[in-house]
């Protein structure tokens, strides 16, 4: 059984990166990966500044991540870097809080000017958790990101197809590395078993 | 007239950082600077967290960076870092929030191996903020930093030269700022003006 | 059919980084995959650096690339970062040159001070060329290498563990990767093709 | 008296990091900074690759930096960073080898993509040599940059005022530097000395 959490830094409460997450969990449950969401700004604000590790949000959300095989953090891109918000997260996690996971690091931003902030930022501060495999990570313009009416989000034209072979990529190593780990029983690699 | 706000990102209550801060304060203080904290932590937690732009306190702590001539950020190095406490500080900052500033960037930290944190994490992102001068930056391990009776801090005497001679370029870097801004009348190099 | 190719980028003819990769390639030979070394510092210094990508030399080299199932850069860390001669190799790497590989980050450097230069500094730049995975990197400090009469090395016993474990967790990556590559029919996962 | 060495780093012929280093020049002429360009390309191969710090021409690249007070490093930004030949050329140079001296760093490449490798891959090096200060830098796309039949170029209306600005405060930052450091005689200061 493999399980992949999603964890979503944005401040704010009618964010881009969080309705993104919801996108993401569709397309993983169409490609046969459970998924949940984490919205950080859900979490008690006080608990998490103060980097309380045993209120009971925090110790929830930290067993959430702990009980997780894989792992996608999803952020914002401010000043050249990933949220704050994210990083008090980050903070609290154990020292090796990503051993033996599938990382997936996602960032959306307003400017190409940004994307290299997922691997010189985002990525070495998720390097010294201690991961098995952080893959390819992905930066989403804003602009490629409709709002339907609803509230959920589509990809435009130009940019759904990226999308969608980076989670594949995203989905074939979270196999790959189930298949060294008893019971690996996914999809199409079961009668590999 | 000139000031210096040294702003600390520990979360922690009995945090070594914001001890160093009011050494820091003193040393600065000595050379004819003056200076004054802003302790992040006593921000309202939801306020910082949610990015609320116009809360009171959060305004009024936005205001104290665009009144000072030079800034001090002081963090704890955590998972290869600054700490998500100041990270969500600088979040809110305005695009160009560190304008025309001298910037001085203090890190602490348990192993030697989070030195390069203060140059490839914390020094982008203060770039990011258009700074007039990003100085020298410092890394001080925890265990050079001495905890007295009272609550305050004093330097080990292998690391306490280095700590002062940084100072002083930051003192030195404050001053050439202001000579060409008028009116520029600081200590010893009143006589300019 | 998979083998590695040990790339090591030292300019210095008596090099520890050099001798580490022998050590490495020894390694990997007892856990059943073949490997191979390219020495930077024998190329035409002036294809490499005028980035002649047609000089027959440099054609053989990347070649060896092309070839290898998955790759280890060795490189010394100069001036908080990896050496130049490693990178100016990198650079005629085609944009995609680590597409379907795994890639191992080792660096060797005389002080701890210089550690996060592997994530920060060497990571971000092989990402670039869209590894399929880069494993959890090395930095091994000088004083662990021990040069031997013969000019091969041995690690201290207190590294060495270190360093057993990581080159098993790159072994493995290579054998997951292979798994959903046919054929795969490597070492102990033979069984379940 | 104070000079800038424009270092150029391109290993291509035809380079618009070179040509762009010609504009500069002219542009810091025109501010009354006398300023000097040193293209590694022109280094013998081998010497810099190897790292050959008493081959003739090294030495005397070497004389150069140590002279200047201030020094543009120009590269093109291949695979997320600096090129591997700039980097040769830093890592021969003294451990503190931009002690006291006024840095600007100065990157060309075709996507704005890139423009993050200035801050998080060229300044952390940089910082590394312990320069007195590492101004603001600038990335410039090469569509800004237009050849002219002569091979000179000129930056397009949309860059050249930022272009104009970004210089003129490196300028001021070269004259305060030098106001601190005697003899300072530099234009509208003159007074002080």
């Amino acid at each position: 059984m493999t399980s992949t959490l999603i964890v979503t830094g944005s401040p704010s409460s009618s964010s881009r990166t969080h309705r993104l997450a919801g996108l993401l969990r569709d397309k993983l449950t169409a490609l046969d990966v459970p998924s949940s969401i984490l919205d950080l700004r859900t979490l008690p604000a006080e608990d998490l500044l103060h980097a309380r590790f045993d209120a009971p949000r925090i110790v929830e959300a930290l067993g959430q991540v702990a009980a997780a095989s894989s792992v996608v953090f999803a952020t914002p891109v401010y000043k050249a870097a990933y949220s704050g918000l994210l990083k008090t997260f980050l903070d609290i996690l154990p020292q090796f809080g990503l051993r033996d996971k599938v990382v997936f690091p996602l960032a959306t931003g307003g400017t190409f000017a940004h994307v290299l902030a997922v691997d010189y930022a985002l990525r070495p501060v998720l390097s010294s958790l201690d991961p098995l495999h952080v893959v390819s990570g992905l930066f989403v313009l804003d602009k490629h990101i409709l709002v339907q009416d609803d509230g959920s989000v589509t990809l435009d034209s130009e940019f759904a197809p990226r999308f969608d072979l980076t989670i594949g990529s995203f989905a074939q190593a979270i196999r790959r590395a189930g298949l060294l780990h008893p019971p690996a029983s996914h999809g199409a690699l079961a009668a590999v078993g």
